[in-house]
């Protein structure tokens, strides 16, 4: 496609932006009735911004589907909740300070307060996803909890500095694709598509996912530090090895720091791993990991065929083709 | 009833032992194909004991409705885990190092892999209560984990050392009936009982819950450290008021140190809590106390009145009536 032809991304944004208002208030509502320190939180969370692009492809899927719009609201809803609390908990584990440029709540309160609104979330967003009145919805619901968490502890028991493409294609899939997959997959069981239609959806998910999450880890060496609200090439600093730093291995086997890293671990001097993270992005291997992401992305893209043709299919295809080299 | 009429409570136990381990096998097969710290972090859940009641009031109500039994042990396993799973988060937060005697998971791993194992925990307990196959359950189990973790965060904002006998019905209903009552309700809903059943279930688990948690303040002051795991008195260490000290509080307005409380919050003087903790322990309010949480047994068993008649009420009664004077 002739990307003259694509929608313009900002209109995509703009025309689902009164749908996730609906999200955020339903969302909001689930916290009245209980403690303020909850809505104040919640508040917080929701006023830090983010993409919503889980919600925005769950709505734009379940209007290209017909979906009874009440139920596809509470799925979205569902499903950007659940990605906040995992956020929550993650955060506090890290001890990150900002998201986003935006204090994190962790950042403000106590680490118990800190886990209980995680844990709260994570039942507010049970809840909801019990109200889209799918077992099927809320069995995914809850696989992909635990996908998620099981791949942040296997991520924290692994060894750090240790390349392996296979790994890390199975981490980003835990960490990222795992919802998305989801999100999309369960448009389409709360939509009452046939199987083939949701399984194309599950590729289509899982694919723009593991593009989502490459394009995060790329962002981690290109991206601003103040947009980013952490120092660039932070990853590589806690031992993490993503898709840049990979193919920069397989490409310099014979870089001194890369050789230091294969035979000694992780570089331990600051400058060292400042150097290392300044040669990642100024390689080539930025621009190959583009192209990596725009390969799932274009898979993602090819799994929507089936799809009745709908305003919102091409909509999705700008919002994908957007992903690989977003700037934030 | 005459209490010589009684099913032996060990018996009771024993009888329901085979379905206790039929659903620990369930529980354990939650964490296969995850991380193996998980399954090492269960078995030191499960091993660590506790009573199983909620599961064991499950089986025993669900066995008299006549319940599927797979559905029935699915039910169990998903509340005992949920349960769990706030046990491993509260140890966290209060920093517990012990819980009956065995070492608390935080006292081994890190605050991140502890954070981390319960909500991997919350998950497996969200995926058994979907496999329950009713959406009823479902919303029931996430309404249960919010007025759960609502409770705990009101609990750790609100002011110490403040008596209320209100504000500590409803703290004990939060932190522990919503669940019993949501372990009888949603057996009654598996069992596709009639609703006035159903409320007589809600109403019998409320109240046997009410009891258990005012067992439990009892034993606060009464137990033997070894068994708690804490020493006698931690709740008004912590500065939280239950049952006996309000009690004590209503009958003794001029004990020096009643007085003390009242006008300046907390004790500070270590030597000052002690005494206090001694007074009430060797105070009429003790009895009191024991007397309270039998009336809610009493009103809880009578609750049972329009089940069928079949052995496992006559298991229940003994188990109910047992916990009030329990020793651990």
């Amino acid at each position: 496609m002739d990307s003259s032809e694509l929608i313009n991304i900002k209109s995509v944004f703009s025309e689902v932006k009164p749908d996730l208002l609906v999200m955020e208030e339903l969302i909001r509502r689930q916290v009245k009735n209980f403690h303020t320190d909850l809505a104040i939180a919640l508040d917080l969370l929701l006023s830090a911004g983010g993409k919503r692009i889980r919600p925005t492809i769950i709505i734009l899927l379940g209007k290209c589907l017909n979906t009874d719009y009440d139920r596809l609201i509470t799925l979205a809803a569902s499903i950007e909740l659940l990605h906040t609390a995992t956020l929550v908990h993650d955060d506090l584990i890290d001890g990150s300070i900002l998201r986003r440029g935006s204090p994190t709540l962790n950042s403000k309160w106590s680490a118990g307060a800190t886990v209980l609104t995680g844990d709260f979330l994570f039942a507010a967003a049970a809840k909801l996803a019990s109200e889209t009145k799918s077992n099927e919805v809320m069995k995914l619901f809850s696989d992909t909890l635990s996908t998620i968490v099981n791949g942040e502890i296997s991520q924290m028991f692994s060894p750090r500095c240790k390349p392996g493409i296979d790994e890390y294609y199975k981490r980003i899939y835990a960490k990222t694709a795992s919802l998305f997959e989801t999100s999309a997959t369960a448009t389409g069981i709360i939509s009452e598509a046939g199987q083939d239609i949701i399984q194309s959806l599950s590729l289509f998910g899982r694919e723009i996912g593991m593009a989502f999450q490459i394009a995060d880890d790329i962002l981690d060496f290109t991206g601003d530090e103040s947009i980013l609200g952490k120092p660039i090439g932070s990853d590589l600093r806690q031992g993490l090895i993503t898709l840049p730093t990979e193919l920069f291995f397989e490409a310099n086997p014979d870089h001194v720091l890369v050789k230091k890293i294969l035979t000694d671990g992780c570089l331990t001097d600051p400058s060292d791993i400042s150097q290392l993270i300044e040669d990642i992005h100024h390689n080539s291997v930025i621009e190959k990991s583009y192209e990596m992401a725009e390969s799932f992305i274009n898979r993602g893209i090819r799994a929507l065929t089936p799809l009745p043709d709908c305003r919102e299919k091409e909509m999705l295809q700008s919002l994908a083709l957007s992903q690989a080299r977003r700037i934030q």
